[in-house]
């Protein structure tokens, strides 16, 4: 057996929060403590910038029954960022690291974040710098490589089947044709996971849109005239992320179409499209798609009342309605970290499902890169012929990571 | 005592559910059940609607156990309905009362039911068909004169009060500024609950609009500003009914600087400013006044990240996070409501609070013309000089009523 490499550990936590990414955080905590190699765990605020600016919390020194609340808290308790760090970064981090001895590293975050850890074990490995690098997943878009499913994932789904089925039943009693923006840039897990809501036939959502199959104006219309003259009103589920079929974002038409619409004078008022750092459009935090779907709707239907929600920052961030099963996944992919760590591995914690009716789930190490700056799409076999739809299947797929839906029943 | 009125008995439900309202109809077919003189209940499908085409369900066949779920399901069980009875609709109603010896009515709604409750009582009286009509008061809005509260304002303002808790938390993770728009026309008791997401000096919201205190761009402005220098970011929640000092509606404004500030080939993308049956500008279902408020900072204050959420129809339909003091209170008007009619009473269930440390409730009936076609708006002492915040006195009048608040904590 190698010796242990004794030394400090420092963790981080990246992108876009959770309501368990704390979860991760405290199973790291709880189990780095465990470890007599592992001297002092310094918890970095807003992830790779704290390290660079050396602003460090001392996590072993935070009270047990504090660190209990802390991880049934939403939203990334040290702080997250949002930067993809170049290789100066990396080698600034790096010198903090030796400079205070930190021999562990954990990363909390998606695919960004993956790639990050990725950049610095391989520039630490260059320099003959001797540290462990283990990436812990997180993201409500469900979108890691080398995953069943991603801690985050099961609770955001969870409160998006949730506030459709309350959705659903609201508009039941006032019928009309109501849209719902969902979170998800690049895959459509999330939104898929609003046909959870459903509980038999002729229950919303009537119509489901994801980034991964593309579709025109036209199509849309068709499709929701046709689900209002069947069931008399219409309950539409669409990613942030849905595309037309050349792959441009709607948000973004909706957006430059807004923006190039607008007279002179007006353009500040509504119409400066957001682009990010990366080039990214904007978007969460603006109800133009939802308004654009609604405006569609109006003008190419005879339909008295539409309206249009975007769920926002509520998906990833509201409190007190966790999954179970994801809560303890989140804790369990932080412990394991730092079992791998200590064991004297780099990678990527990624949960897997075994197969058979039972939900049953285990955790294993893969490489860094098979997730670093990857994608995973929703697959075409969850996807309805014709595209406004998710199949069957991905109740069994969804349902147990959830960890059980409030019960609701209709008189009729 | 007078001789018991024997006859059948019908329930509807009005206006913009909630997700406690179905307690309050099985609190009537609890109680009705009880009560041999109700021989028939018949529950209306949409209200006024459901009378008037005789459209209904038989609601003693319910099974008790469905009846239970039937309670805790968001959103009106027979359907609700948005239509003020006109005098012939009335006229038409009472000829399906007297045709069904329907000799209660229970209307389960806000003012607006109170009013036609008021008519049709008396229009029978007039007509000399002996009835009981009982108003159950209902919304997420908390309007109603002569309550200190009203059944669905507690699990609504529980939802918002968690929800900023959960959004004050994202964005100390990824600072910058958050605009939250929450629902409430004519009053901000709804908005102001967002108050109590706040556990220590510092935490968000920071700023917080009501209808009732209407303010310029400038002074918005200047707020923002103020509030993010201190803070570094800035969480602001502002009512969809908010007002400026010409007492126009911010979202009116909005949604017509959008509509002329379009070019003529573009106003159907996102141009018709859309105004209802009784005039009102539609203030729920869109984006545009949130939209319009993220506009006027980018525009006016050098923040690179400013985001907008319109929090939409999930605060009144979100279902298993209800408030537990509201889903008992809800319960008990319909019941109290079928006690006070068989009494020989009309009128409106009204609830009260005794005064004294310990929160305490109880119910009173009160003369339907006390509630009917009335706001209730939130008092000048609630609301802070300036008019950007609630007092801290708000927090003792509306903690009791959500039930209690997810348990969190931040590390510092």
């Amino acid at each position: 057996m190698a010796a242990k490499l004794v030394g400090n550990a420092c963790i981080g936590q990246s992108g876009g929060p959770t309501v368990v990414i704390n979860q991760s955080l405290v199973g790291v905590i709880e189990e780095a403590r465990r470890h007599k190699e592992i001297k002092k765990l310094f918890g970095a605020r807003h992830g790779t910038r704290g390290i660079m600016k050396q602003d460090f919390l001392d996590l072993f020194r935070v009270p047990p029954k504090k660190l209990q609340v802390v991880a049934a808290t939403p939203a990334a308790a040290l702080g997250s960022v949002r930067h993809k760090p170049t290789e100066d970064d990396c080698a600034a981090m790096l010198e903090v690291f030796r400079a205070r001895n930190i021999r562990y590293f954990f990363y909390v975050g998606g695919d960004d974040s993956a790639q990050a850890a990725f950049l610095i074990a391989g520039m630490a490995r260059k320099a003959g710098y001797e540290m462990r690098v283990v990436h812990v997943p997180k993201t409500i878009d469900n979108n890691l490589m080398e995953n069943d499913h991603t801690p985050g994932f099961g609770s955001a789904a969870r409160f998006v089947a949730s506030a459709v089925r309350g959705d659903e039943l609201d508009n039941r009693s006032l019928p009309g044709i109501k849209i719902n923006v969902i979170m998800g840039r690049d895959a459509g897990w999330l939104t898929a996971a609003s046909m959870l809501a459903r509980q038999k036939p002729g229950d919303g959502p009537h119509l489901i849109y994801l980034p991964e199959a593309p579709f025109t104006v036209e199509q849309f219309l068709a499709d929701v005239k046709e689900a209002y003259a069947r069931h008399g009103r219409c309950v539409i589920c669409a990613s942030e992320g849905i595309r037309d079929p050349q792959g441009k974002l709607w948000a973004e038409t909706a957006g430059r179409q807004l923006a190039d619409g607008l007279k002179d004078e007006a353009r500040n008022l509504f119409g400066k499209p957001k682009v990010d750092a990366f080039g990214h459009f904007q978007l969460s935090g603006t109800g133009v798609l939802a308004d654009f779907l609604a405006g569609r709707i109006k003008e190419g239907a005879d339909v008295s009342r539409v309206r249009a929600d975007t769920f926002g920052y509520l998906q990833r961030s509201f409190p007190g309605f966790a999954s179970r099963v994801d809560a303890r996944e989140a804790r369990a992919v932080g412990r394991e970290a730092v079992k791998y760590a200590a064991k004297g591995l780099d990678g990527s914690v990624a949960i897997k499902r075994r197969p058979g009716k039972a939900y049953k789930a285990y955790l294993e190490l893969v490489a860094l890169e098979k997730v670093a700056g990857k994608n995973r799409e929703v697959p075409k076999e969850f996807i309805c012929p014709g595209g406004s739809d998710v199949c069957p299947s991905f109740r069994a797929y969804a349902l147990p990571l959830v960890g059980g839906l409030p019960e609701t029943a209709v008189l009729d």
